[in-house]
């Protein structure tokens, strides 16, 4: 009855690309249970903001879960077939990583042995940010090398990886 | 007898990615009367040097129309059927809105009400720059988002977008 | 007997975008002998690991060659129609360019003079760094300009462009 997305879904853009909103749209069609895992923290108002005008924005047919650290046991425990689950981003999940001083090797390695047993329809929005100068902040650069690591290892095993600009998607793999 | 190209076209891109030179060829391939909107304002030696720069490398044959802030005052009044209008760039022209603490949402809505009903060819040249890491600078974060916000508007009602890089335009729609 | 990469290959990406295991990867399938042009400078701990890591992830059927700044020197000497020749980065040669404030034009002309006459496979990496913010720093905005430039004119005669995200190649041209 229920559609489900081929297996795990990157939508990987730029800010403001409109990656979200597709990836979004890779949920709602597939007519399944929505989940939204945002991994944002609201530390000032200006992210408060953002935050709540996504939620806004999707409406509320969606239930959300709130884990800025612990995806990896968020996916696993809300995980099932009749789900989609969304989760709005993995670069703000690796900055919380990274700002708790967490192992993000481990983390990674926990995430990529989980997607392929996941049964949801699984859509993982990320920050494309390694195609500008390389910033002068020494932590600014171990971030966009964590963040491509993780997008290698992620699209690796993705079933469709998409790159959204300007609001439009270009398929990549799948 | 002259070829319009197709509605509104939106070539993104990169700095020194080679899209105004793209943007130019689609221009000249129409056929049409070329006239060219130049957004950028010559505050110090370097940008003039910029401007001047492009002008000799267009050539002669076409009109120059400086505007800074009246985009859409611009565009109404210089349409004609015959012509091909060159945007040189999008990204500018939301910098100096900025600078001048004009109502963003406002023109953003007023130029996308006009697409629609624009008879020349229109080509509107823009930079992505949402691809980096994000800006420490409140400032730059919010030209991000004003600049991304604009390109989906834009590629929404655009025939035709592409994305440029090292001179090889992608095309994302159209 | 050998296959022999058809022409020149430019291979463009952000960082850890995969963009230098993909270039592997292209001169390993062309059952061509293996060279290596580093142009990286290890200056500092940082990258002297970089580096090390990379040359141990690459193993032992390479031949590396050291050259910052001649790469076109470099590239007339090794090269050999029996070979495939890999260059990491571009745009690290042209920041050793810059320091050394030699005359990037000439050396430009003189690397798209010799490209259309090598006889190796030629696989040149380097990074797109032109997606985000303009730099606030007057050498990284004109670093920006030259990469930039250099990739427009390397695409112009390569046979085929890559851009890679995600470890994932796009095909731009070829």
């Amino acid at each position: 009855m229920s559609k489900k997305p081929p297996g795990t879904v990157l939508v990987l853009g730029g800010a403001r690309s409109g990656k979200s909103r597709f990836a979004e749209g890779l949920v709602v069609e597939s007519g399944l249970d929505r989940h939204y895992v945002a991994t944002g923290l609201a530390f000032d108002d200006e992210m408060r903001e953002r935050i709540a005008r996504h939620r806004t924005d999707r409406g509320d047919r969606w239930t959300t879960h709130e884990e800025p650290l612990d995806l990896v046991g968020t996916l696993s425990r809300i995980d099932a077939p009749d789900r989609a689950i969304l989760v709005d981003c993995l670069t703000l999940w690796v900055t919380n990583l990274m700002m708790e001083g967490r192992d993000l090797a481990a983390e990674f390695e926990a995430l990529t042995a989980l997607l392929p047993n996941v049964s949801a329809g699984l859509v993982l929005v990320s920050n494309e940010v390694g195609l500008g100068i390389v910033p002068e902040n020494r932590m600014a650069r171990e971030f966009r090398d964590h963040a491509g690591r993780l997008h290698q290892l992620v699209a690796a095993s993705a079933a469709d990886v998409y790159f959204v600009a300007a609001g439009l998607p270009l398929k990549m793999k799948g």
